[in-house]
């Protein structure tokens, strides 16, 4: 399979999936501001909106959207566990945080937070919107380990999507349960693995472009003897 | 089963749905403005966001969000063939136009411009931004008749969204297969009774908070003979 992304974006819930699963895939990285892939081909040829992930199956077809890109690894990679079966009830639940996460977190919170040329009335619009979303999202994690019983490919969005909160101003220690899970969800050896590919590849995106690096992904400095 | 609704709102896709499957279902309407439902108990006891749709499955379950919900009601209501099997690649079609419309349309475009108390600044926002993604829908719709090869829960969900544009700066003239898909699905018998219902309880709501009711709900007056 081939995955075109761009690092941090939200397809790196897709880079996490197919690591769960240890699928070989091949990783297009799409610049985010020029919507080039690294050979210097338009993007848009691929996917007419420039959005990631794309996915390439192997045998050539591109799907697109995350909530269908993870869905379709789940069965096709079904030995990794990454989502209740197709059709059972517990799948609806799966669809329900995959809606919920793409529609009113990522499109309806961090989208308007993290775009480039916002206006201003814009992020506080949907900071205000926003918050009741995560006190919802803090109810349901609080006491449980994942979205569902187990991992799924709703965590490996959700994680994605929280931890872009570094770079917007919410503030997540006021849901000790998202912070707990992010923390939890980030040590999980296919997110930090998948986190640490990322940030260096978006530390090289944003050194091409002659952007500084910003403090989240500077290392951090050995604490004081 | 119950449909916690709103008239006009994403919920009728959820109606149209049961329509064409022919489906016995309690309407339970939530008042938009005040999120209680007509017999006054506050919705957000329901489902604390007090979005809509949430559907009450027979056995009790609560199923929110429009991906999840349509589904389910292809999944339940087999005969109906609203959805492609579940597992299938078709499926997976699908579930990205769901999460398109979902994220892309519905939250990206057509909330910000709908919403109440949305500055102006939000409203250019998401109308510049929006537009790239009709071009999409266009060339995707031109010379078919359905989003995938039949009618499916997909066309519930647009046929609802792109009825909003009447209410919004969006004009439709521009795009001629959206033109003449909307008006093929609107004639569609399920999606003309769901209209036909919602309009009617749209006004009513109008009616209780004393709103006057918009150009596009008004009767069309006979032409002059």
């Amino acid at each position: 399979m081939q995955l075109h992304g761009s690092p941090l974006s939200c397809s790196m819930a897709t880079r996490i999936a197919l690591l769960e699963a240890g699928a070989p895939f091949e990783y297009v990285e799409v610049d985010a501001p020029t919507k080039r892939t690294r050979d210097g081909a338009d993007y848009r040829e691929i996917h007419p909106l420039g959005l990631v992930p794309a996915l390439r199956t192997d045998d050539g077809q591109l799907i697109t959207e995350n909530a269908a890109v993870l869905q379709y690894i789940a069965d096709a990679l079904p030995a990794a566990g990454l989502a209740p079966p197709a059709g059972s009830r517990e799948r609806v639940r799966l669809q329900q945080w995959l809606s919920f996460i793409g529609t009113e977190l990522h499109k309806g919170v961090y989208a308007p937070l993290l775009g480039s040329e916002v206006p201003d009335a814009v992020r506080s619009w949907a900071l205000e919107k926003g918050l009741s979303r995560f006190d919802y999202l803090a109810h349901h994690l609080d006491g449980r380990e994942f979205l569902l019983d187990r991992f799924s490919v709703a965590d490996a969005y959700l994680v994605t999507v929280l931890t872009w909160s570094v770079a917007t101003p919410i503030d997540l220690k006021k849901w000790p349960s998202l912070v707990a899970y992010l923390q939890r969800l980030q040590a999980r050896p296919s997110v930090a693995a998948a986190l640490h590919a990322e940030r260096k590849l978006y530390g090289e995106e944003l050194a091409r472009h002659g952007r500084p690096v910003p403090a989240f992904l500077r290392p951090r400095e050995a604490p004081a003897s």
